[in-house]
């Protein structure tokens, strides 16, 4: 097991990262006051919500559990408010501990659900997908969706320690794990050159699932990403380079209604339009947005977004929260490794790079 | 105007008390950066939106408006959706500033709508109702209510600023007037012997409106409250002081269907119980609760709660947010104006303070 620090002061809290954590009762004892809920969905309770569940109550705790729908519909009102529910119908104060497991909806939702519970209660994230594993679960961005987008209702709340399981990758199918490798490409791709350079070694590893190569690639996302958020916890400035590709992303998932296309696979375009749109604002050599696009394809993730009109891309971009004054502001890049937040990007070029970038 | 501050590092904030404040619009250029939303509802829209508007405007902002219903049930997902999505359709960002115009509802509403909205956004506090003043709009609580009870869902989320204007006061009914006094009478009976002193001697001036008395009033609670919240924000130890009464007065309103019963009402009459349960577990001297009884009492107050079976006053006390690890603690007085959290209180006292009570 490989355990790292989100410096956060005294909210600090580890990530723990190894096969076969799922149910290592240590990783939970210190943050258990005596009762605790394990969020999780109809998928993995199957799996792996047995040996949690074993894990707490080994504690001496008393365990509820909500199992909710699959999917990205289960980030809304009416899942929070089921699970809030649940809380309550179990009596549950505020010393109680709130168990995230499962993918990134799952995190988020419970961790939002954890934020707002009687004005907040502490939470652990399991995440099970290879996406919460090396984004998601970090940083404490919890949310749920609004009809007019994705993640416009959340908060800042940070988790009391991450648990990520690489043994859980097993059941995951094949196309969740391409699309959690689009956030580990994302990292290197907006903050570390060596990381770029190594998944370009080791993409067929990954695919492959070697244990070894996925703890690399997780733990290398979570030191980048937990650097980033020590540093800006709330988004004030660098930690918005996280969100690369994130604003095409999100009005893909907008357009498509939030399902057809997995958060990871969005990006993965939204970071094609993003390196298309920084090269059309002569930021960024023609050679690195060719090869960040290579990469992108051999890990099987899609490099065109799909075709709709121009004024509802326009509309879902200026939703984007990275507007500030209402002006949007890009995650564009000088090179490959190095993200920048710009604002002042001509309408003409977004729509060029939008007209250059659908399927 | 007589302005004090809320110590909590970087996030501390003014609390402006005087006549005359609520169109000051040099009180909220400081926050002001391009946009703003204003939340109010329709009893309080009429009397002064157009005025906090104006103030805003001739700072230059651009201005957005909701106006929701009036009341208690406004205080659920339902209408904090329509307020999300009135900020969305205004397309305000992350730099917007919320202004919550009215009552506890509208601060706790609006309130945490700035706390999720994307992830949280400033918001200042302009109350326009005595217990707002003196008491709900300090501390950065924020909530909505859930079906098995009172603020279950919420965010502490301090202010940037709170604005009171006793002159709005002018427009208070009688009977809101009074439930105000309950929330003062509270901050003197728990924490401040010589607040209720005062009290004795000025309870017919302020019922009067006096305005002096009532900017003392404002003033002489907000200290308390502003020094509790300095101690212990998220209320872990003594800012549970400020519930005293609360416990049984959640629970009459909860039993009522929240309405019947105004807040301070209900706190009125929890406090004469809390004092009746502190008696009988040998804590407080019987003169010292007949002296809480008779204060309440000419203040107009309620000093007797409506009759429900006992079962029902115990789910909804153990549903109480003060319960730890599955344990109710009560906020008891061991003297006018010292409150102690006490655990441990056999459940027939309980009942025989509860039957004691009732009307």
């Amino acid at each position: 097991m490989e355990s790292l620090s989100v410096a956060l002061g005294s909210r600090s809290y580890p990530i723990h990262i190894g096969a076969g954590l799922v149910d290592q009762r240590a990783l939970y004892a210190p943050h258990l006051r005596g009762s605790a809920a394990i969020v999780t969905n109809g998928i993995v309770a199957p799996l792996y919500l047995g040996r949690v569940r074993a894990a707490l109550e080994a504690s001496g705790a008393r365990v509820a559990q909500v199992v909710v729908e699959d999917g990205e519909q289960a980030k809304g009102w009416p899942t929070l408010d089921r699970v809030i529910d649940a809380l309550l119908a179990a009596r549950l104060g505020r010393d109680a501990l709130i168990v995230a497991l499962g993918g990134g909806v799952i995190g988020d939702l419970a961790g939002f659900a954890a934020a707002v519970y009687q004005r907040g209660v502490a939470f652990i994230q399991v995440p099970t997908t290879l996406l919460a594993q090396v984004d998601s679960s970090v940083g404490g961005k919890t949310a749920i969706n609004h009809a007019r987008g994705k993640n416009l209702i959340g908060a800042f709340h940070q988790p009391a320690a991450v648990i990520s399981d690489v043994a859980t990758l097993d059941t995951l199918p094949d196309r969740e794990l391409r699309a959690g490798l689009a956030e580990v490409i994302k990292h290197g791709v907006a903050l570390d050159a060596a990381l770029v350079v190594w998944l370009e070694q080791n993409i067929e590893r990954l695919l492959a699932r070697d244990r070894d190569a996925l703890v690399y690639a997780v733990r290398r996302s979570c030191e980048l990403k937990a650097a980033v958020v020590a540093e800006d916890e709330r988004e004030a400035g660098m930690r918005a380079l996280l969100n690369l590709g994130h604003t095409f992303g999100h009005a893909i998932e907008a357009a498509t209604g939030f399902g057809p296309w997995l958060h990871g696979e969005a990006v993965a375009a939204g970071m094609v339009m993003a390196a298309e749109l920084s090269r059309r604002a002569g930021m960024l050599a023609a050679s690195d947005a060719r090869r960040i696009e290579a990469l992108i394809a051999r890990a099987g993730l899609p490099t065109r977004a799909p075709k709709f009109a121009p004024e509802r891309w326009r509309e879902l971009i200026a939703l984007d929260k990275k507007s500030a004054a209402g002006r949007v502001r890009f995650v564009l890049l000088e090179a490959v490794g190095r993200a920048r937040l710009q604002a002042g990007i001509e309408d003409r070029l977004v729509d060029e790079a939008i007209a250059a970038a659908v399927q």
